[in-house]
């Protein structure tokens, strides 16, 4: 080809192919066919896709050369007792560590054989912090009651930019001269994190705008949203969806399908998951929701990156006669049934697995259920592991499964 | 299929098809007709992979169905001078956020036309922190006292049950009369997590053998590992690689390339990154490290869960002459080229682009040149994000890419 | 006395001594002959007290035997532009730490020579956070509600306990099946703390008689209050007086008076006090506030184990011309001018100097006017210390003072 | 007096009384006098104290006027098994929070009658981390490479300004170009924070003045110390002494003692001292070690803005049979018996009391003794402030006592 040509004298970047080209696709294959010869190496398997980034282009990649392929099994049926998800679920996790499937598999059956788990929802909304700077602790007072007191007009120009996104609260702090304003919005079914800095740059803009006194928009995010860093702020006040879910395991399951007693787990739980994660000085007091979640967010289209906040989260257990309260607690959540990554072929059939595929009538149910829906399979994930850690079988699973008989 | 009305029928289990079928690609079809039918969707897609089942189950996962597809892009060239690195590379990315490869490309532009990114690992070691437990304070010193004097015979065991891996350290903390030791390997060119667990049981194994006092392994994970929970540990003493990354951005290359002044540059860093961070409660004192590593893992095929801790890390700036002088820390960075999804067909391919696909020689040397790289991609895509804010364009790049004009 | 050798037989206990003498001096006096003659030791310092135990015991303290002496020192004046503090104090400090007073004073006269701190307290209010059981998920939403639902019968109930306080927030946090209720009171000029404890119990045994379903109070302090332990929860909702302090140090007073040059200084804060606390995992983004609220604390009657809370902070510094901007922000002061130790003899002397003893007309005004100058005197020593700091004197000052020439 | 005329005249400065009269004594006279006619109050309690400013002019006080008088109560016996500490213990508390005494006592009467506290010192040094720059991370790394290898002259020149400290580990932690070298000193029975100060200074001179490459001190401490701040480095490397304390209550005298079942205070601490702090994104996992600590800190004259990190802790308890078994952890427990505030007259004394004043024989021992003592009334108090928790007590100590019946 001659743009690959182009490429290699140095005529043409990189970026600047799909326009040479006028198609995506076309222009993935250039360069594809640049590298290959560039680097030296094979991209064959990258190049076997469905997608088509005549539709991508513009809205999930740039620079596109192919696909990643990662595989994808399924846990359960996992049975959920939700306000919004009801039934038994399918869980799809997409994920290369071998034993993390055949572990949430068991502890769908744990909890289902249970009675389900019982998830609620208990806030919702997705936050963008703006960072302004005022001259001084006067102004910066001062700028907080403006805005305090002009609720109307910051709304009326945030909510401008988004059919469905609304302005549920702002939530102020203040250090030395300097001001955040956390806008929490309602997003719908979307994850929302586009929504909210969208609407956000027009709430500050009316700001810059109205405001009578002197302050500035130093960054659009002040890094008190908390998007995609581990926060303790996220944890306290939320951001996408905070949610619980727990259930009771039966003595008789814990020991038959988990293989160890509930006391043993309890044990673990807390010294483990409370005193050793605070002596790590952690800010996520569980095993490893991170595991399902990242698992499921592959599956599912989400932005992956936030797996960092949406994995914060508290497992509790008690003693209840014999048998085992458990329960995890998400507060920072962040997931979407449209937008993102949601829509692509593969993750469109993982939601539509879950019966969320697409907007939700209302708008917001469908994400409403599968954040319950995540947050059983976390419950059942979470138990798994703390059963397998009790009964001494962790090393055991990852020789087993994981491995495939390799010495590492 | 026979297979899909037992499944129907409750009388086969989704786990036992491989078995029943004896072929694991059958079993991946058996499920999808069953899930298909039962679930009433379609699950073409998921379908479509190269992945052979037969070579990935009991190693990389379990109870298959197909794969999902991730677009792939690329980032670069990025001018990479570390001591394994050396050169210029291009950075695949597997994201489903527009924008994000865009930016990480406009970084790498700014890095490398002010000379390239140095890069250095200043320590290198997988870590897994079994908890033992003991009846008193009096006892759990003992133990302690007692594996540091047994330490050939404990190193001896754990290393037993690994070719490349060697313990490096043993760090100790009590609390009260509980133990955790944290076992550090060097892990040659994987990540090291499961040889780090199979090792570490075989040390307790050591322990409880022939420790002549009482003590019993509570875990073999205790949460001071710290894997896949974000924690001042994993910061203070690093886990994975420790790396850092640097690049002074000539002012001119600010201006034309970041469309930003260095002194607002550093000004967002400052207020943003750490004040901002500082007062969420985060552990992170950067932007966005998590974009970016996400991105690399997914395509590369690490462990993706583990992003929650490869993601701390620290951005520092500072004014020089009129120049721009930047640096990221990255104290817990966990990546391998052999092991975990790393050998899957398009992941491997992603690796070979960097020229580090499967083990190095000497063993190690391609995960730390990995690791090299990653950070300097970190830098770019801090860099351009930073620059990006400042100049007041967040909201610009998701508007014009990543939505599709689409109203959200 | 005959009692002694009763308390030496063991007929009588320690804590009896106030009701077999029938006064509180004559009791510490036979405390500390059974002491000095059980442990042979020499009490007679301690027994030198302007102190009237009659009138403490049953208030301040149980099983006295007499008084510790702590020098007591004086910085400034330092000019404070507050609400409510405005003009020029002299500052006690209580400290046995050499260089302390002196570094405070010459804080106070850089301060005062670029024109005096400006202070506002942002937010007021001492919470009690106690932690309910449920059941369940279901019933600790349903719980939660209630409580929102009956807020009037709730602050009734904590209201009738108190006559300063006033119930102004109720903030609720849920972890699987517990609630947290964190109750934030007004608390007039009283820091609070009891008045909070006895009016969060009231309110307990409220929801206790009247919620419907099943609720039990675990803990009345649930650690989400948060008292006497460092926490984000505090610096993000705030407890007490949250208090921000500003000033701009002029460049020819920062080099006169501090010996230091603005640029070093805001540098040593960026990389000391922004950067070396998050590599520490530190709460607390300052370089040493502890100090100067410790001995205010200590001189004034204050709760002096609330130094830890009231100590964390942000010390925030920018370069304006070629002067230094610098405030201090402390979310979580907590002072009061009645109360606790404000009217012991001494104590009161000291509030008094500062025309804050006792109760304010109308109440509050006293407390808010002593948290501005706390904040103030803050903002002179942490300025004083950044400045010798970067001016290499540290050391040089613990030579000179603090040590009297001894070698260590 | 004429020098108080000439200090309303502005012709006199506060900090140079004691050259102008050429008697400490008389200045703290002057200095009242000047502060009396000007403030309008009444100094004459401050006035009234045993103190020789003489004596402490220049060593622990500087523009001294007097003294505060905090009362002193005692609890106990406590009864200690230590490495040092053996026997029962009186324990002196300086407070002014009525209720206080009274609890503590109550738990040293459970911990006494449970057979004592059984006390361990785990590690011992005090710690202060200089912030270095240098231009890159490349000289970054060379520099530390240079200090290990220079170790013999960084300790000599360190040990050099010292009798009894030796410098007995260098921690370094690296953040792009920066570097903290956290030098630790074993102190004697010194807490040590000067001569730490002081020695960490001649080190850094030593390294100026000897490595050949480009690196400058930016402040003596870099916050990596960590001073008066709490920190997770502290909690994991330790400062000062790291003790953990431990006792097993029986059932009986929980019961009859603390009114409280072994469950219900086990329950407590589960869910208030490790859930609780871990949801209010606490570093200190207790109920209240900040007020045993601060007591017995102003009675002693320790440096009472370290309570801040020497309250930081981990309480943990387990059921055993019917019997409580419950430990405290305090990694960062600074207490010294010479320097500092420990040879004022009250503060000797108190620590005469526990036969710990003054330098030990071997040095050292007595601060380790102290040590112990600490961590056994601190577990006493803990354990107390539980059990009135679990039974519902706390409100009903504080009306009682506290407050002298007075409505708050």
């Amino acid at each position: 080809m001659e743009v690959v040509r182009k490429l290699e004298r140095g005529e043409l970047s990189f970026s600047r192919l799909e326009e040479e080209l006028g198609n995506a696709n076309l222009a993935a294959v250039a360069r594809r066919l640049f590298l290959e010869k560039t680097l030296r190496v094979n991209l064959s398997s990258i190049a076997s896709t469905i997608l088509d980034f005549e539709e991508l282009y513009g809205r999930n990649i740039e620079n596109p050369i192919g696909a990643v392929q990662i595989p994808l099994g399924v846990a359960g049926p996992l049975r959920v007792n939700g306000d919004y998800a009801r039934g038994d679920f399918y869980i799809p996790l997409a994920t290369t560590e071998g034993a993390l499937v055949a572990g949430v598999n068991r502890g769908c059956k744990a909890v289902t054989l249970s009675g389900g788990a019982r998830v609620k929802v208990l806030r919702d909304g997705m936050a963008r912090a703006p960072l302004l700077w005022t001259p001084s602790v006067e102004e910066a007072a001062r700028l907080v009651e403006w805005v305090k007191g002009n609720l109307d007009g910051v709304r009326e120009a945030a909510e401008s930019t988004t059919r469905h996104g609304r302005l549920v609260d702002v939530q102020v702090f203040q250090v030395g001269n300097l001001v955040w304003l956390r806008f929490v919005y309602s997003t719908g079914d979307a994850m929302g994190m586009n929504m909210a800095t969208i609407a956000s740059e027009a709430a500050c803009d009316y700001i810059a705008r109205n405001y009578p006194g002197e302050a500035r928009c130093v960054a659009l995010s002040g890094n008190m949203c908390v998007d995609k860093k581990p926060s303790c702020l996220n944890k306290l006040l939320g951001r996408g969806k905070y949610v619980v879910a727990e259930a009771v395991i039966r003595r008789d399951v814990a020991e038959s399908v988990l293989k160890a007693r509930p006391e043993d787990i309890h044990y673990v739980n807390v010294a483990k998951n409370l005193l050793g994660s605070a002596a790590a000085g952690s800010l996520s007091f569980n095993a490893h929701y991170a595991n399902i979640i990242a698992a499921i967010f592959i599956a599912t289209g989400q932005d992956v990156a936030q797996v960092v906040e949406s994995s914060m989260g508290y497992t509790w257990t008690e003693l209840r006669g014999g048998d085992l309260y458990v329960s995890v607690t998400l507060p920072s959540l962040e997931v979407g049934t449209v937008g993102g990554g949601t829509w692509l072929p593969t993750q469109r059939e993982a939601l539509a697995m879950l019966g969320v595929a697409g907007g939700g009538d209302p708008p917001g149910v469908n994400a409403l259920k599968f954040a319950e829906i995540v947050a059983a399979a976390v419950l059942a994930g979470e138990l798994n592991l703390l059963a397998a850690l009790a009964a001494g079988h962790l090393a055991r699973a990852h020789k087993a499964l994981g491995r495939g008989g390799v010495k590492g």
